[in-house]
């Protein structure tokens, strides 16, 4: 049974894609939305991100039978709390934060009595903003949903066909896996991205105009992700905090291994770790999550 | 005064973008090419990739008046000794290394008399071969032309004029400037990026199915440059060991200060670093080194 009106509360990238691929996916579902910033609020009336963008929070879940967090994960207490009073009889309430235990507490805490289905849609982009959203987001990537200990299966149900029916591939896990599984392959990536950035951008010796007219060398591929929404990845990193600083230790652990073979003029040692890597993005390539063609199909015209 | 007869020496993805490059812009040039490996040589010939593929190096550089080393930086030594008895009087050689007072020395030492010209294209895909190259590869992308002491200004001239012929915007620079830029601009971010694409490989409790499942979370962008070849990087490293060393050591303490701020849960500290990080990627798409369209331009469907 799909939903009838879907409240999607923060309206950047993520909430901006959850509203127009409602509309794209499921056309007999009604959609508001809210942001608690006035300017957001009014170009989403712009340019029609969801069929009603009222000036409160109250108005926008009154009467929805799904609710749709999409805030920064340390923002996602206050908007629960928020929604609390003003929520239907029998609503699920669901996010899209990029942490899932900690949220999941934080929500279980502010929302008693209310069923609440926290997910992740592993998707985005670079761009933040009511502009940055698009229905096709979703297509193909994964989404995992972590139902808390004693969730109604019926409901967790509902949340994984809605999710599907946007066009991702669902998976269930529980909170804690989801937190190591995604420092590895989201959050020490973010970190290790704006780090070398920062460093480039410190350097004395070479100049800021160099680094970014000889970028091609490779460089180029880790702006991206560092110029994704900064008050999302601060949150990201103050929330899974444990399972991120893990991940850091062993990847130290291995930079130090290479950085000895380079001293020590190791070539084996150095070839060897090269070539294991290479099967990675083919298995990635095959399984439909990245674009085959070389350069992720940059232009080069 | 451009070329008549240009020798392509190393037929991977940058020799056979040279040689489709050479035949795109200066169609009255002719090409000859060689590769060590017999198997390279046959599949240049099925594709065309020279006018000429002989089965000799000596055939190759005899009468060529532009010589071009493609071969890893490794192999420079090599691949200028076995040319040298050949070599055409007022020929000028140049190479494609991606670190170049390591090849400056190398070149001058075994090619006494010749006149060497060092660059470095700074352009590059994760695929090789002698069918990853294309003649669009420079179109855009820089090159670092750098002339050792004494070089001849005309001859230095007529190779920035072949770089420019062949779409590129040519920059000189001293070869241990260029080795400390590109260890930040590209050394760095593949030592980096084969790292962590080792570590998630070598973790027990996330699996290596789930690593690539989720690899649209940021991971995925780091296996494009660790997909590279890893006979070319292992040279890259041992040639440039001392900058690639002194980048490793400033981005090593940057990331241990973002470690500190995690574990204290210093959210402004993090907030400011994530923020400082996207004006880089605005100007290197500015200066057209980058696709503009969210995530690389991607396919989304």
């Amino acid at each position: 049974m799909s939903f009838a009106r879907v409240a999607v509360i923060g309206l950047g990238l993520l909430g901006g894609s959850v509203a127009r691929a409602v509309h794209a996916h499921l056309p007999d579902a009604m959609t508001t939305g809210f942001d608690a910033d006035p300017a957001v609020r009014e170009r989403a009336r712009e340019i029609g991100l969801a069929n009603f963008v009222p000036e409160t929070v109250a108005e926008a879940v009154t009467g929805a039978d799904l609710v749709v967090l999409c805030v920064p994960v340390g923002a996602m207490a206050t908007a629960g709390a928020a929604i609390l009073p003003h929520l239907a009889p029998g609503v699920i309430v669901t996010d899209v934060g990029s942490s899932k235990a900690s949220v999941a507490k934080a929500l279980a805490e502010v929302l008693p009595g209310i069923s609440v289905i926290p997910a992740h849609p592993v998707a985005g982009t670079e761009q933040s903003g009511p502009d940055a959203g698009f229905a096709a987001l979703f297509r193909n990537r994964w989404c995992i949903v972590t139902p808390p200990a004693g969730a109604d299966e019926a409901e967790v149900a509902r949340v994984m066909a809605f999710w599907e029916a946007l066009g991702a591939r669902v998976e269930t896990m529980d909170a804690e896996h989801h937190d190591r599984v995604l420092a590895v392959t989201s959050h020490l990536p973010h970190l290790i991205a704006y780090t070398i950035v920062g460093t480039a951008s410190d350097l004395e010796e070479v100049t800021q105009s160099e680094v970014i007219k000889y970028s091609a060398g490779g460089f180029r591929d880790f702006t991206r992700i560092a110029a994704s929404d900064p008050t999302m990845w601060r949150d990201v990193f103050l929330s899974n905090r444990e399972a991120v600083l893990e991940m850091l230790q062993r990847f130290s652990e291995d930079l130090t291994e290479l950085q000895k073979a380079i001293r020590k003029g190791d070539g084996a040692m150095l070839f060897d770790t090269f070539t294991r890597t290479r099967a990675i993005r083919r298995s990635i390539i095959e399984m439909g999550q990245d674009d085959a063609r070389p350069d992720f199909g940059r232009s080069h015209t």
